[in-house]
């Protein structure tokens, strides 16, 4: 299904197109699409393609070779191409705009917003050359990209775009309405208009729907409102994403320290600042180091991964060193070994378990953020509770299939403690971790697991050799 | 640091605040408020929270017993109060609000927008009461709770809200700027006016910017957008979510089968769903069933912990009991025993390593959902360079602790081969239970690591007694 179109026939006989369903990518018709290109059949690619979404033509040309990708491209006019360029994945994109000359680029970064111009240019080699193209053109855009690449990705400067509808306090509404038919040209969606005083100073907001409501001839200073969340261009986008999903901001105007108006940043950055902090806690949680994606490089993929498996790989040959010590132990009670699997499995398997309700925890902006003795007893109580039903599930186990009573009781003894150890070390890691600025995720990976391997093992080796009065 | 208000003076005199810092909840602040509260120091508490956002008040009230709450809530108008509410956590929600009366509450659900009103309802247990109440203050209101409250939570009727902006097709723009000052009344943001025909069916939408732009006399059906995304009132929460995010919509009409408008999802929304769906697949890769909090009770806590603790449990005792196999061979020679935890971490870490970079790309709206052999392909030579380096690794360090030779080549025989076999489960399975239905994340936890915990064991000795020659 590609995009279902329902014409409805209205009684004054219009016709209307109501977009409905979404478009779904599917080999089937990118087989269809690669055949049109070989044939150079350009009526009916365009009749495939017409009626897409800027983002659905970006998810299919990523999919094509570049060669391909430019022919599907060029049957969009100018304004159309420049969307389906902000819309590409950064990989695709740099490779596809090899294609183009500087003057061609600049070109399209001319019609695209600020923030997603400064982040195109970020990725291009040429970048001076082009913004010298883009300020013949248009030269408050060229300057306004140029301050946002100042910025750092990962805070708001580097989030915000330029573009913003901004009036100031003595301003009537009538004459605010007035610019603002000039300002919004510019400008993709509106939100709300930022009040300024005569040096630019952010003094506070008017919504579109108070100036739609008020009389014309009333003074902005009269309508708007002073009490407005605003954030400093250099805090940190993590800092951005929590405040605006606390208050249920779909834009946030940006300052600087003098309290100037720089910029705004809106909600579909944020949502992507959200789902990318998601992705990059999974993959440490993975122990998978630097953000990676399936169709990074080989290489990229094994530098990512290898760390962490080394990491694990000296946590495994540490315990092979101490068991080592009980050599003739095991030779006599060879039996002993059968167990090691099932304590350090529970012993991660706990310890991750606890880790990750405290690094949720941790992550929530609204976290009361004390070390709380309540809920470290309700922590204990359930690795208690746990730990008793396991112990007593294997005990019964290891009795039904006739193992030895002395190292049932070995293991049993070894699996409570194990749970309850791994629960507190789950617990205090990632407290301990956030202390020292560590992403507190860490915990629930690998590093964890491989603590508590050696735990466990210690803690059984310790019981055995306890019971068995070694 | 509370709240920090900057009081700048204006040339004309006016006193303008600016609230730039938002709310940090401290221990000390607690203290004070608590202090304030048992001397009854309503001026002094006054003073402490009448500048807090809703959100941040919300964030007291749960700090506090529900006594202490309720005469720090007494404090704010009947408006605030009901802001408040609709902040509060589900669980206090539901012990705060049995200190009031259904008249109480009914009085505050009729100020909160529809969407929460329902969601608060759900947790009331005398809701059709409430509903009754609602009914004789504001009789739309309590139809349009009503229609909410037959929806799962989950779909897009369940998060969607009554309130919007709707003009007719027929309607000049002046008129409708006359209807949306009526209209806005009860809406919060307005983002667009979503345009209809006689019988209410959705047609498109016109953005408040191109009505700001257009002329009084003109008719909304020759400036409004027909090429609107909607989605029906039975798609799922996270299909609802995925759309908003890939189009970077800010709003959604929700529509029946027939058409029909019959609300809006807001962004904020998504912005939870897309939250909580991060934090759910969290807790499934950490083997935690429901989804938990910290201040959950420790039998919630406990039963969303134990069944996977089991299912690993399970995993282990197989493995004891498929070792009984090789007792004599154990007794033997048991430095066999000292490399076991090494496999097995290896296995687990690498397969979660695998298989949390599919979970990912499945969780991507825009994956393009193929089996492919290049990515597959890929995948297995990742595998092959880890594989390779760590058996290396582990085969230099024991020829350096003088292991016997035989035994470090079936360590890193063995090894080499779990992180290749691991690898390709970690791949595999997410795939499978895919397409079955079952959450991916799974595959990202316990029950990956039980696997290649077994996985781990069976290759070790199966090498072991191939090159031992057992």
């Amino acid at each position: 299904m590609i995009v279902i179109c329902s014409i409805i026939k209205l009684p004054n006989h219009q016709i209307i197109k109501s977009r409905r369903m979404t478009f779904e990518l599917t080999q089937e018709y990118l087989d269809q699409l690669k055949e049109a290109i070989a044939d150079t059949n350009e009526q009916f690619l365009k009749s495939q393609v017409e009626e897409l979404l800027p983002q659905d033509i970006a998810a299919i040309l990523q999919e094509l070779d570049v060669k391909e990708a430019k022919y599907i491209f060029s049957l969009f006019d100018n304004k159309q191409q420049a969307a389906i360029i902000s819309e590409l994945d950064e990989n695709f994109r740099v490779e596809f705009l090899e294609q183009f000359s500087s003057d061609e680029i600049a070109e399209y970064i001319n019609q695209i917003d600020s923030d997603d111009a400064a982040d195109i240019l970020n990725e291009q080699e040429d970048a001076e050359a082009i913004i010298e193209l883009i300020e013949d053109k248009d030269e408050e855009k060229a300057k306004d990209i140029k301050d946002l690449l100042h910025y750092d990705h990962d805070c708001a400067g580097g989030l915000m775009q330029k573009e913003l509808l901004r009036a100031n306090l003595n301003w009537t509404v009538e004459k605010c309405v007035e610019e603002m038919r000039i300002q919004s040209r510019k400008v993709g969606k509106i939100f709300s208009v930022y009040v300024v005083d005569d040096h630019n100073k952010l003094l506070g907001r008017v919504s579109v729907k108070k100036m739609l409501l008020a009389e014309e001839n009333c003074l902005i200073s009269e309508i708007y409102e002073s009490d407005l969340i605003s954030v400093e261009a250099n805090m940190s986008a993590e800092e951005v994403a929590d405040l605006m999903k606390k208050y249920d901001l779909v834009a946030v105007p940006v300052i600087n320290i003098q309290g100037k108006l720089l910029g705004r940043i809106t909600i579909d950055d944020i949502v992507d600042v959200i789902t990318e902090k998601a992705e990059i806690d999974m993959q440490v949680m993975s122990g998978i180091t630097a953000q990676v994606e399936e169709d990074d490089s080989v290489w990229a993929l094994t530098k990512s991964r290898l760390p962490w498996l080394l990491i694990g790989m000296l946590g495994g040959m540490a315990g092979a060193k101490y068991m080592g010590l009980y050599e003739d132990f095991i030779s006599l009670i060879p039996a002993m070994a059968f167990f090691i699997p099932l304590i350090t499995a529970t012993g991660g398997n706990v310890g991750i378990q606890a880790s990750s309700l405290i690094v949720q925890s941790l992550a929530r902006d609204n976290y009361y953020n004390n070390f709380s003795f309540y809920r470290m007893g309700k922590g204990f109580l359930v690795a208690l509770i746990n730990g008793i039903a396991i112990a007593t599930i294997v005990f019964g186990f290891n009795f039904l299939l006739g193992q030895e009573l002395k190292l049932s009781v070995v293991v049993s003894i070894a699996l409570f403690s194990v749970v309850i150890l791994s629960s507190l070390m789950g617990t205090i890691t990632p407290l301990i971790l956030d202390r020292f600025g560590i992403n507190p995720a860490v915990a629930s990976g690998p590093f964890i697991t491989t603590m508590n391997d050696l735990l466990g093992l210690a803690i059984y080796f310790a019981v055995a050799g306890a019971l068995y009065g070694i």
